[in-house]
């Protein structure tokens, strides 16, 4: 964890983002690191854990990180909670929280509310379109008989 | 929507990951394309969305989309619907919806549920640590005087 904060200030000094750092861990041993990239890199997914989460695929080369661990140095956003998810992690470790990061300025907290009322958001306003279309190309993957599931 | 749902369609069919494309249009133009690389790419992180974010952040050079729209194969999953929030987009349409995606094996209605109550979340632990050290981080953030905030 404290990797994870000191590449949080480190990075942040340096102009790159915001101060988040992350760092991923299997059996004790430092796997991938990232951090808060997204005014510098034009991304704005390019949040620590993110990056955390593509550079161990690129280590690992692999998809899925079960058995992993990921130290952060903020509770995980919505986005990059979602995204521990995805990855298959074991346990998020986090030192600042949700609040914290509000009361600087970020949108954490406001989008875990959002989250909460996916279904009636009003920030984003999100609208159906060709729904059969869409259901469509779902019949063809549960087909598809060469598929790597995930 | 149907470019969206022919990317979705093509890149499935080639295997590089699930069934899922999304397309971002500024003023009736296209401005980025994505789709799901997850598998091909060992990138957790890389559904259709995130992919076309990050490609229209290489595209305009800049980390925020306001007066952009997506069209996205299926209801945006909660970490792609955090990332346009973070994009600041404008709109979402999407076709098939998260009970589709649910039908085809995928967990984005496990997931909507999971963050409507992300503080009890069960699936993924997660461990508050070193707490007042990950405050001390926002502090030397709202005291940086050059800071670009997003």
């Amino acid at each position: 964890m404290r990797e994870a904060l000191a590449l949080a200030r480190e990075h942040m000094l340096a102009g790159e983002g915001g101060p988040f750092g992350a760092v991923l861990v299997q059996d004790g041993r430092v796997i991938a690191r990232g951090w808060n990239r997204v005014t510098s890199a034009w991304h704005p997914t390019a949040h620590a854990e993110v990056e955390c989460l593509r550079a161990a695929g690129r280590a690992l080369r692999r998809f899925s990180f079960a058995g992993c661990e990921l130290y952060s140095s903020c509770e995980p956003c919505p986005m990059c909670l979602a995204a521990c998810h995805w990855a298959r992690l074991d346990r998020i470790y986090f030192a600042a929280s949700r609040d914290d990061a509000a009361a600087a300025g970020f949108d954490d907290a406001l989008l875990y509310r959002e989250l909460a009322r996916a279904d009636g958001s009003t920030l984003l306003p999100r609208v159906p379109l060709l729904t059969t279309e869409g259901a469509e190309v779902f019949r063809c993957w549960r087909e598809k008989t060469d598929k790597i599931t995930y």
